[in-house]
Order: structure tokens, then C-alpha cells, then sequence
């Protein structure tokens, strides 16, 4: 099963989360994989630690719109490893029974991470393994191909005031 | 601050919980009072319990909706006691960062709490401390007064397929 969170507004990440822990309530093994945000950088990842059952990895610490000075192929690189470790994890025999996609949706509308490609590898999942990408500018194949989407659109957002993100909420 | 995350698709009650971990991440006190849901059908619930700086309450666990037997006017006292528990929370000395009122916007929504009285209470809010309210058709006038409002939007859903809530996914 393929789900997706996209849209403009605040929740993707965190509703992803959520999920990760009504999952982890009931017993499933999850996974985590995540790009663009570094290892310390989110409250959340001081919490995933403590978390039995859950395996997080993280690539493509640094994206470009916020570290311009890193090159676009050293990202797509980067990308590419937390593609071949997502095909690691769906051939392995431990089995995970849900594997979030953090931010695949913008390293697929930035043009660093091929489509295809994460069709190929996510077809390989085997049934019964929920899988879970979040990120704004979803292509519209995978929402296509998606089971279940949910856009996360902003109706308000303090930093509209210039409210500037806050620890503790926003990261 | 005042944050509802409201609309018809899935994701709205997961991003509270999302929330709750990214806030607990950075040793924030959180607060959940819960409508609607049963202290132990959901399997976030029992993640909850084993989290520090967390409280959770539950009450008027079930809704006419599920359960016609149920009477109104018992619900209206479960969401009147509900919201006593919320204005001793705001009250107290040992300040909470993060309250989050899961399904407030149903109460409100289906008659069940009255939408002055919630006004008054979240009104008793310190300053800096964080209310989330969720549930789908938040009111006009909530909406109006707070500070970040996402709404969750169904683009697709399994139900539409007739596929039934899966255990580890919707609850």
C-alpha cells in the first residue's frame, strides 16, 4: 500500500510521525528513511532513539534552497544511496511493516531523485508493507499510483506574520 | 498560539501525535485530552505511556456516531468535564508547552461542547504555551482566532475502494 502526504501546509513530517508511533503501538517494525534534514536537527530524532522497533536513517543532510553552495550532483548522489538502502530493505527478510519516505517528494520535484527509479523500487515492496512518502510537489504519478493521498493545505501560518520557525513546533 | 488542523482526510489526528514527539524531543511538557476515542483502542495510546513529560486524558469515549444508543446529554457532560480538566491544566502551576485537544472541533461541530465556553477556557492560555486542536469542520470563529490552521484534504482514501480501517494504520 502506497500512501502519500503532500500540499503546502504544516503536518506532513508530523502526521508521518504519528503514523510511526500508532504503528510501533502495535507492535509493527518500522523504518525511517529521511533526507534533507540532518541527524540532530528535528525534536523528533532525540525521541527516535528511544523508540524499540524503529530503524532511522537519514541522507542528503543539506538541500540546496538552504546550502547553495552544495552541488546538485553531490545531492543526487546522496540521494541514490537512500534509494539503494530503501532496495536493501525491501529484500531483506526482516520484514518491515511500514517504511516512511521523508521528503522524496521534493528530492523527485528537484531533480534529485529519478521517478522511475523510486517506482522500481518501491514496487518491489511486498504486500501488506505500508508505504508511507512525504514532502509538497507529489509527482502525479505517484499520486496516481498512490492508495491513499492526503494534501495538507495551508489555510494560515504564523510565519505569514513573520513569526520565524520555533523550536519545539516547527523543528 | 492557537493550531487546528482540521478537513476530511486522513493525517489530522497522526500530526497531533507527530507534534507531541517533536515537542517532547525538546523537553517540552505536552498535554493531551482526548474525545471520542477510548482509552485503548488506538495504538498510539499505548506508546503514550511509556513517554515522560507527557499527560493524557481521555473522555466521552464514545460518539453517537458509533454509538446511537448513546445519549446527548451524557456526551455534553463528558465534554463539559473534558473542558474543567482543560481550565484546571491552564491554571495550574506546573505549566504545559504543548496542549493538544484531539476531536475538539467535533464537539464542538456536533453540539456536544459550546463554542464560547472553549473560547473562554484556551483564552486562559498562558502565553507561549501551544494549543492543537484537531477534528474535521472547525468552526468559523476558531479558525478566525488562530495562528496556523492546515487543512487535511482527501484527495484519496482506501475506504472509497471499499477497504476498512487496517489496525496499525487508522487506529
Amino acid at each position: 500500500m502506497l500512501y502519500i502526504y503532500t500540499g503546502n501546509g504544516k503536518g506532513k513530517t508530523t502526521a508521518a510521525i504519528g503514523q510511526v508511533m500508532r504503528s510501533l503501538g502495535r507492535g509493527w517494525r518500522v523504518c525511517i528513511i529521511q533526507l534533507f534534514k540532518g541527524k540532530e536537527f528535528y525534536g523528533e530524532q532525540k525521541m527516535f532513539k528511544k523508540l524499540r522497533g524503529l530503524d532511522f536513517y537519514s541522507f542528503a543532510p543539506k538541500h540546496p534552497f538552504c546550502f547553495p553552495k552544495i552541488k546538485k550532483s553531490a545531492v543526487q548522489a546522496q540521494c541514490r544511496q537512500a534509494l539503494i538502502k530503501l532496495e536493501k530493505i525491501l529484500k531483506s527478510k526482516k520484514r518491515r511493516n511500514l517504511i516512511v519516505l521523508e521528503e522524496f517528494n521534493i528530492a523527485v520535484r528537484d531533480g534529485f531523485m529519478n521517478l522511475r527509479e523510486l517506482i522500481k523500487t518501491i514496487s518491489l515492496a511486498p504486500d501488506n508493507t505500508y508505504i508511507l512518502i512525504t514532502g509538497r510537489g507529489a509527482s502525479k504519478e505517484l499520486i496516481e499510483k498512490a492508495d491513499l493521498v492526503t494534501e495538507m493545505k495551508e489555510i494560515k501560518h504564523p510565519y505569514r506574520k513573520g513569526i520565524r520557525a520555533i523550536k519545539g513546533v516547527e523543528y
